[in-house]
């Protein structure tokens, strides 16, 4: 049984005169923060304003890049050659190197934003390009990859760190994937339910599949969301429950991945 | 009097479809290049190809930021706080530096494009914001400045390495600022005149300003420009005239700055 | 006196993901909208709901053209050609006119936004560049400029339509300009204050500036705000003000021109 | 036989300080243009030049719409819900026309860019996004379709004036599609052999695919590029070509769509 596990979300997703999600709360209950890095959300200031804030509070940073797609938030699926898209992502990783020498902190791992997570779960090209952005700006990165996904395979071929990620506030697909949003239901509002689901996927090593069937997971990382209006209040029903079972609660660079 | 001297040009100002200068052509001439970070121009691909061209060239490379205005590409004055700046010009330098690793190199200078290097050069704000952001990002790298101006005033307070910097194709007026472009003949398109005014900087430590009246300059660096249709002659005519008395043309690192 | 004033607002400022100011609110206590138009701010979408909201309250919609600086949310400077500005504005206009013909309005005024507007009132060439923008695309849009300013010059040199406009939440100085947001007390939040304010300047022709002096004033439209929190309800106190007094709140195109 | 057919090409594909394409040599050459409208390229500017243009040359002006992604220049496939593709193109369309009010021209066509076409060409969904468009913002546009496409079939469900294009200086499958430009000679480059399948289209109704196969087409505009160096060459070609034949080459409004 697995005696800690790292928490983590996305912030730092305003933009210009724009804010959005509850990062500053956020901030309090997670360890490991991914920051969005100017492509589909983020500007310099809210990557300053947010590493100096992880500093403060004891979170690592990671880069969280998007296609370049701030009218879509990311969340359109762009088709692009995996050559432009390792060099849009080393680009992004070293934008948030340098704004996290503000907080003299280092920047330990990668977590893809939206559809670009979404296609490089499915497609080893995508999954690659990521993988190899990584390993030429800083091999140190850990990859964070949904379990059993195109990305896992390829940080595994390129010998990359990397971390398998849960999902305790959404519900699964049978197959181990999350099942779509639009589906009522499948994104957990009550903290106790999530607590249990995280605690669940991290003790037992399970998951609960929307058709009742039993899924085998490993985690290293558990994504919780600020973005709809019970986001922090869940992230904290799933911090409190591992921390009640036992569980430490780290950044991932103390998981030694 | 100078052994030598570095000649830089700004270089990767296309952007996705768009090409524009003579990049591959300028880099057989100059020593440094300065390249374009996203916002005014340049795109990680452009980035990339430049760094893998300048290790080939053995070229040093560094960053060229300029204000986020593609469609004015970066030649508008833009009124921000200094803040905002700052943390766009440490954000450019890093997009750089990951680039710069795909090829092995380390980005050894910052030159300000357009209407931001204009301003700078007047308003010490512009110019210590930028000082700052080398300053925490890497403060071994260069600051390229215009001699007499607020970004040699603001190096030099905040303890940064600088570079001296004329302009061999351009007329000057008797302040040491440079005459503007719309007077007809302040921009040299003759290799063999742009090469005496050259010299005539790194050897005699003067300018002949468009008045006739001699102005005293110290330059460790040279910019050539590949945007005219006479650049790359211009720039070869430079080099060559410098050559030819002596004075060895170097990257900047190389400088003993 | 005047028997009626319109009462106005900048809205459809959100872009893609992102959302700001209080629009549906404001959209009931308001006779004319001006909507953002993708530059500054504003989206196909924004601007399409926005115009079918108008449509719906029987509000009068108006473009609100801004610098093309979505980062900057179109509050900063920027110093362009004023052809580029003029078509750049023209552009915005006829984007506007498609959004509307979906709920079957025409666009009836203009309003810059920000740094723009700020920029326009004092400029002649930013001014009339607005003005040609106007002239060509539909002359029968009416401008709304400052009174007293390099605006209310222009429309009246090009023979447009113009409305004067005045800031019942907002403290004046003595030359007519508006007091800097910096200045403690400028931005007024008490509904009953900003009541009688709009109503000494619609009734009266008068406005007391910061130093208590009185300067005259004419105004056929006022500006309420809806970023601020307690926007709404100053602007619902603007306009009970006013209709209490006797005095016709109605859209833009009602007021004769 | 058909007695008049127009040629048609797409412009104004700049942006800002770069330039693109052989707009000047074309325009004398084709009798209508697609303008793009600042989306995947084009800027206020560029749609004034060639708009003024047009009216100087005889050349009728259409939309000619694109993905929101500049740097991918329109050549990336993007999945966005119908309602916002609906509305992008709405927005293009106005921002079109008001700048067609300088030259005094209408907008009277629509021609998707790149990546869009050819989703559009086989998704009804969006097909009818951008049919719905045209139809709000001004009906009597006609809808530029591919022979056979969803496009066609979008067309006719919603009632609007359509013209079917051709590519003459393309080789097809046997399917009616567009070969893959990665097929070595499937861009003809001789003006001779690309004037003679102009003719067998316009003339006998036919195209000879790459396999030698003669497929059925009809064609009431051919498309021809600037974008290759022998671009202009190879359009002259097929206008020379068809007018020896005795075919009128006219503006699209006046082939009775």
């Amino acid at each position: 049984m697995a005696r800690m596990v790292n928490v983590n979300a996305d912030i730092a997703e305003g933009w210009g005169a724009y804010d959005i999600g509850n990062d500053a709360e956020l901030m309090q209950v997670i360890k490991s923060a991914s920051v969005a890095c100017g492509f589909h959300a983020g500007d310099p200031n809210t990557m300053h304003r947010l590493c100096m804030l992880a500093k403060q509070e004891g979170v690592s940073v990671g880069v969280h890049p998007g296609f370049n797609d701030l009218w879509g938030f990311g969340r359109r699926r762009i088709q692009m050659s995996t050559r432009d898209l390792e060099y849009m992502i080393a680009y992004q990783i070293g934008a948030l190197q340098a704004m996290a020498a503000y907080a003299g902190l280092k920047v330990t791992h990668l977590k893809a934003h939206g559809a670009l997570n979404n296609m490089a779960a499915e497609d080893e090209g995508y999954a690659e390009a990521i993988g190899r952005a990584i390993k030429v700006v800083d091999r140190d990165i850990i990859y964070v990859v949904l379990y059993g996904s195109a990305m896992e395979k390829a940080a595994r071929k390129l010998g990359l760190r990397l971390a398998l990620e849960g999902f305790p506030d959404r519900r699964y697909q049978e197959d181990g994937n999350l099942a779509a949003r639009s589906i009522p239901g499948t994104v957990l509002k009550d903290p106790k339910v999530a607590g249990e689901a995280a605690l669940r996927m991290v003790r037992d090593g399970e998951i609960v599949a929307l058709s009742g069937k039993r899924i085998k997971v490993k985690v290293d990382t558990l994504c919780v969301h600020g973005d709809e209006a019970t986001g922090v209040a869940v992230a904290r029903g799933i911090r409190a429950s591992l921390e009640e079972a036992g569980i430490a609660v780290v950044p991932l660079p103390d998981m030694n991945l």
